[in-house]
């Protein structure tokens, strides 16, 4: 049961230590990424991990939320063109399905992150301009997620707060 | 380094024993699915595991892939309204950020999967209107993927094509 243990340990923290996150670490988060399955093996992304002290005050001023201004560092995970043959699929359906690769990615690196003591909290929505801008990403790609880093103040686990199984899940007929 | 080991482990199965799979095993999956973190907490998912023959076979011929017509079992990922709040950010930007959070939910299911020996492929594109009808799923959801399940036939892991981490990160500006 040793995964299962990884994902309780997994929570979205919003109180940093100031203590500056290693690359090394940083480094295996980015491989668990990497290793990511995605349609067609299409790999549609690219992590830029930022962790100079000026730029990351910068990315913190551009989030929505009060806590990101004390984060020590980010990964911003970018949607890249990927593969004309999965891109096609999504246009057919009215759907980027890119967006079910770029969380599955995330959440590797956020998982290894929990492995490394490390706390992470997955951001949707932020200054995508200010953000772009930045960290110099090209026009036609998106900042779709900001991955905010660092040692959790904190090292308590909580509770999570989910529905529970036999709301979540059925065999053989929805809801059943 | 185990979650990397796990990460490295999982892969697509497309060739399955015919050996049916213990639901004590599902429940573990389903259990690191319903963890999984969502935008707003919303969990917009359901998953409804098919374990019956009958319905199984159903479910393979409305794949597009011939493998998936000897699949022991599948999961469907189903996509629920969710909150209205979290909807909102997605509308606001063209995007239906659950196919993030769906994503994320599927792939701890993999994950867990390959943690108790069982192989799976996730699957995007198949017969939605014949999959929504053998499982019952009510207007206004959709099946955002199926995950083929089952003992896969070869246990070997195969070396993952992957770009180069050089190709995929860099610090503090894009492409670095």
């Amino acid at each position: 049961m040793i995964f299962l243990d990884l994902v309780r340990r997994r929570q979205s923290v919003r109180q940093y230590l100031s203590r500056p996150v290693e690359r090394d670490k940083v480094e295996r988060c980015l491989e668990a990424a990497r290793l990511a399955p995605s349609a067609s093996n299409a790999q549609p992304w690219r992590f830029v991990v930022a962790d100079d002290p000026a730029l990351v005050r910068g990315l913190g001023r551009a989030g929505y939320n009060r806590f990101t201004r004390e984060v020590p560092a980010f990964a911003a995970v970018i949607r890249e063109p990927g593969k004309a043959v999965s891109r096609l699929g999504g246009w057919l359906a009215g759907r980027d399905y890119r967006l079910i690769d770029l969380g599955i990615a995330a959440e590797h690196f956020c998982l290894q992150a929990a492995e490394e003591g490390l706390g992470t909290c997955l951001l949707g929505l932020f200054n995508q301009r200010r953000v772009k801008k930045l960290l110099g990403v090209p026009p036609g790609r998106r900042v779709q997620i900001l991955i905010a880093l660092g040692y959790p103040a904190d090292s308590q686990i909580r509770e999570k707060r989910r529905k529970d199984l036999d709301r979540m899940r059925s065999y053989n007929r929805y809801g059943g």
